[in-house]
């Protein structure tokens, strides 16, 4: 048995959900004929309070088809210097939109209102790019799981307003802070233009995300995803996992977040750990005493079957998610005990 | 019960494909650790006799991405003025590889080694754009299902090399060609540098293509992948539709070839019909008397559950598949004979 | 003595135009500070009845500029298969704007509203590209100098407006369809939306192009043209030249046009030539009865230092302008009453 | 009379340099036939000890084009924080190239070997931008005119060795350098693959740059100036401003440095100043105390006919050069010295 933590994207459909997918009813989604599909955009649009979602097969997608709904060539889109966006879609933004990103030196993948003004650019004064967009991600991955005060939120979005800026939201873990803050799906869709939320991460699917927004930045946005080559046919298999997940493995997220956070608290213990990152979700970020250790450490694991991620510079990274047991937590949580480094 | 004609697209799995999707071993693909995935990958690769072989969520997804792998911006791509890559790619050729389409006006979305010569930009003349890639589709969709002939192909092939350009085959319907005309995976995958293959058309599985090529081309495949966002998760359900389909539905497309056949046989003989393509697969196309005429034509059928494809201009699409019982023939045939139109 | 006739892009300053650049009051144009191009700028707006005009370095940087403003990646822009926006530009349509041309298969550069109309893809059907823009060349270079018809360029206008579509005028030979049909700057100006003009082919600058328009496409010209590169310092002397021209080679573009057909009357009495095109301005396009002999008859010519442009496939081109003298003209006739091929 | 300090962008021609433009052979240099700008060209590989140089309108187009020339779309490209290509060619790098650039943190627009280390991506991690280009500017402008240490360039060339990336220097200020430096072309030459210098700055011209590389790198330059709109006709007339300019105002950068140095030295003095930048070449970047009192401070000189840069945030910039006389000098420190403020 290997207990996989290197993200949450890991996990395998439940038998539960595996029978889900089997009675899902399909048709080709190409046509917008998938009825399963199709509910499963009706029941994420209604839960977020948005007239608009459509599924796609990738989290990346989603996000760069937000970006280009809401930018031009050559625009700018202001993000935090961890941000998802800028670090792991592959250079997307500029391959498939164009468009460069301000980054801002945030806290923990976070930032301030204050930060954006500054980090706008005047529109008129043309050598440097047109800011038009704002992008956050909730929870934010490289930032350590961590979740944006919703008060901050609100006032990024009123800065977008007198600046004519766009405001999407990278959700691909925003069922955690759903759940870690008791905020609603409504309240950040009151928020943002635009939200990407992902069913293969805590959620459990085995892949695809959803965009949702407002009329206005949506009715493109099919176009787009045809364009990138998302447009599936019989992908109701899919969307049926994903609302067998809406429905029942929400409110388990917070068995992730306990168990992160005990493995957190032993961690912080040990005498070769130099620091652990706040923890509020599933995420632990943490670092070693000796940066150089990082590669005997990720060995010195997976020699006990359990599998990290190691981010560089000593920094490592631990994901708990569905598949990751409470058997497997007493296991780890006793090795790590006794690990002699 | 309605009678789908549109595409082939439509065709939902069987029993005994859904078993075998739920049955899958999964993985996360984007670590490519779906073993699934991986199986289908080497089956596909071996098959067509190349190196590798990349799985991807649509066929315009595996098509652009060759695309890309041909070219720079600025280049431009020889191809038929029917071609899929050009009608019916939302114009992604342009977007995401800054290409143009250099287009040859061939005779059923087919053309011959002498018009790819004449089409070549001269490389020194920095005016036009830089010829780059020659791009062929087999079975052509536009074309009526027609099938390429192969010596043909291998002219084109000895053009390709001594012009230094690439050489990319839109195999979404290969399977038919290579049905019908008794040739091999292997033939094509000599000839050609790329080769895309789709699993949800006439092998009727519920989404998926495949990439495959030449090591030289396919190293940077997964990367454009990740940056269009067809990077997926547990996607080995879909792979193992495609296994199983691979072992089950290739050789009764000569079924769906024999319908078509036949309703284009009826079809030529009706007195509101102008003429009918020459049918050598599951594709027929055919024109009515009075081209305004095609919605009324379209109602009339729909009306007895029968849907067929526009195309605009007095022209109307029929595909024969999978999903298309001898039931179902039966019927369509009987309705198409007693028509009054 | 060389006499060139591959072009009227390769005319030299004269004198009184090189004083006049001599003179020119300069500032730095990035500032918007040039006194020379502003008064270039607001003379050309006028000419044409429009509120805005901006100074590019070339006409193929003022039609790609052009193009940008009317179109988001993946559109489409409706002209000819001969425009030179997709044979001259290198490409710039995709590589710049991420744009696909639909070409129209014209009449010597010329098509209808009726065949505009059937270029059109349907908006909603998002398989094909979105149709954003019609372009028109007049005169059109490859159509042999030919002049559009002002009342089918009407019709087209109303087909634009019908479908929310843009259009543009590659004017970089406007001024010879000016002088030969008697029309004015300001019957262009109502129709289009935005016109780019040549200050270097017939007028005889040394380089540069102006990008006249309406306020709504403007706005965004200058910030395009610094991302293009072309926005340049003191850059009022090529203005000067400009202002010069418009105030002093006008009208004179009809010698070249009586030079042309002079010429042409005379090819077309000749053995070795198949056949010559119309000839309306200053623009001859033939070709020979055996179109093997291209390199031949070029190099006949080029050892009596006479240089035409060769076209591929036997058709030559010879344009006449400022720097062809009546005493080359003659020469050129004796030449060609003589030659033996 | 202005004294205007803005930049060294607003030089005009001396009546030498007028003199010289007037007296331009010229040509069409989209046939590569300006006589001019290909002695300027040879003039200027000889100089760097390359192979190849190409004349470009503006810096802004040079720098684009080798961008384009060293990148893929979806790539990266390192520079510093304060870059030119970052900041001021108006998100460019993302609209021609479609690459995003990894900025570095430096120290005056500088940085080190270690840190461009530190800033390249993992090659086959492809969830991260391919590392593809270090691009470095001297002397820094946002740096203040600032000159790098050629010794570091040294070890970050070695670094682009071991790790394939390309290595391209913004000499837009390089002239500035070598003159305090005392360092040669050629020494750039060796170092970098390609380099930009601007012919508009320091050196006085009306307008224009070159790019310089090697062949493997230039090969498709001229293609890319087309593309981008830069090939222009009879431009010999500002390639004639250059060799005059190299031949006669390189040395005398010194007085703009010795002017510069003088005036931040009483700027140092000023109560209402905060901080003032180290000064190495013509460049003084300075703060005020009260960052809110830069719009009224940039108003009392130009009360006293003097014009700076406001950089936002209390920061400005004065760039002192030809233009500027002694007499302006003598003018400029008296009314700093008694300014009231």
């Amino acid at each position: 048995m290997i207990i996989d933590l290197r993200s949450d994207t890991v996990t395998k459909p439940t038998q539960d959900m595996l029978d889900a997918m089997l009675q899902a009813k399909v048709g080709d989604d190409v046509y917008k004929e998938d009825p399963t599909v199709n509910a499963l955009e009706e029941q994420l649009a209604k839960m977020f309070g948005k007239p608009k979602a459509l599924f796609f097969p990738t989290g990346t997608m989603a996000n760069q088809t937000a970006i280009k709904l809401h930018t031009n060539p050559g625009d700018q889109v202001i993000c935090d210097k961890d941000a998802h966006i800028y670090n792991y879609e592959g250079g997307g933004a500029s391959f498939n939109s164009g468009v460069s990103c301000k980054l801002i030196d945030g806290n923990r993948g976070m930032f301030t209102a204050e930060q954006v003004v500054e980090a706008i650019n005047p529109p008129d004064f043309y050598h440097s790019p047109l800011t038009a967009l704002v992008e956050v991600e909730n929870t934010a991955n490289r930032g350590g799981g961590s979740c944006w005060d919703f008060e901050e939120l609100k006032k990024i979005r009123t800065v977008c307003d007198s600046n004519n800026l766009g405001f999407h939201l990278d959700g691909a873990r925003i069922w955690n802070a759903l759940v870690e803050k008791k905020e609603t799906a409504k309240d950040y869709g009151q928020l943002f233009d635009t939200i990407s939320v992902c069913l293969s991460k805590g959620l459990g699917c085995p892949s695809g995300s959803v965009l949702i927004g407002d009329e206005a930045f949506m009715q493109n946005a099919i176009r787009i995803r045809k364009i990138l080559g998302g447009g599936m046919r019989q992908v109701g298999y899919l969307a049926s996992a994903g609302i067998y997940a809406l429905d029942n493995n929400l409110d388990r997220l917070a068995e992730d977040h306990k168990k992160a956070k005990e493995i957190g608290s032993l961690l912080s213990e040990l005498p070769f750990i130099k620091n652990v990152s706040p923890i509020e979700t599933n995420i632990i970020i943490f670092e070693l005493q000796n940066k150089r250790d990082e590669p005997k450490f990720l060995k010195a694991l997976e020699d006990k079957n359990i599998r990290l991620s190691g981010m560089g510079q000593g920094k490592l990274r631990i994901v708990t998610h569905l598949d990751y047991t409470d058997q497997m937590h007493d296991y780890f949580l006793s090795v790590l005990s006794v690990l002699k480094f």
